[in-house]
């Protein structure tokens, strides 16, 4: 099955991949790795989820914001590599959660995104992460994702 | 025009790329990728820009920051490479802005970085980019970012 | 002298890597690049370092916990390479220091990590960093930090 495929079977419809919002651009390549801009979590150019975890949001508000914006992520990756099928394996995902004091469950929010890559790509999807609590997000999003893969030469 | 060229025209001198503040690097290469440490709005040794956004700091003083951060980041570059045409493709910047509670005003202040390193590079200098709002800087700085470049083999 | 007669001549022994926190992997390899996930003061499985540097942690705390953290980096490029000696390059520590307000010595906290990283690989230890004061950290640790490294074809 291709990513795709899974996305289909999942009930999900990739989205446009999201413009930049500001003087760059959404994604990179270099050699066989291309690398994300910070992924928000917009829903049809909505900032669907703002505010801070642990005061406006709920842990499964956030877990919610990092699976849209992941979703953004691989929007981001097949308008790279044309189809999802070329990205040979998932290699790092940058976790940012809008936190107010005392909010530690990052993980939990996080995993929004991680299973949902794993879910997609499989083996392939298979990433590091790191997590960090973050005071003021820009837009006020409640989540910001980087997403770096490799893809096929 | 060369970068440096393009320098000129915009009446701008390329500092010293400025030293480490730790038992680190300014800059490595590994292949043909250059990635820098943190850059700070250093300039001539003083750190020109100090506080948070959205308290001490006018959107104008951190886009004006981010921009003097850009430039040495610029000269790091210059450092790794010998000459900046022999950069290919600036790649990703990471912008971390000093904020208050309350500000999210990220993107202005980091196009501050990105329409200087888009004038400097031309094509080769649409980048992806990254946008924080950090809480506690080091030495107070308003802005910290890095920069990854692809440069000639 | 291999890293790991270095960290034996330091009376250091190399902990097991420690398992990701959520739903992913502890490293991943792209061609000669060894990314780890944020790597956090573990020590036998028990957080050896909660809380805020200037709040509940000193400068000196924060030291420990940083180099600690290292330690777990370094576990988990041996067990993505092997062995130590395969490490060609240490490329990047990205630093991410849990600070309450108004702390500004990120430096100092990282240099535990960095002198670490020295010591062990030598010439081939020497990094970039990155410094960011974070409001809120995952598990509420001190520190967490995320290492590159280029590592033998």
């Amino acid at each position: 099955m291709t990513p795709e495929e899974r996305l289909a079977e999942l009930g999900i419809t990739l989205p446009a991949p999201p413009p930049a919002v500001g003087e760059y651009v959404p994604w990179v390549r270099t050699g066989n790795i291309v690398m994300t801009s910070g992924q928000l979590p917009w829903q049809d150019g909505v900032m669907a989820y703002t505010g801070k975890l642990g005061a406006e949001l709920t842990v499964e508000d956030g877990y919610q914001a990092a699976r849209l914006a992941a979703l953004n992520a691989i929007a981001q990756l097949k308008d790279a590599a044309g189809e999802l099928a070329k990205v040979t394996q998932l290699l790092r995902l940058e976790g940012n959660v809008h936190c107010a004091p005392g909010f530690q469950g990052h993980p939990q929010v996080l995993n929004g995104a991680s299973e949902l890559l794993n879910a997609v790509f499989g083996e392939k999807g298979r990433h590091t992460r790191t997590a960090l609590g973050i005071n003021e997000m820009p837009l006020n999003a409640a989540v910001l994702l980087c997403l770096f893969a490799e893809v096929e030469a």
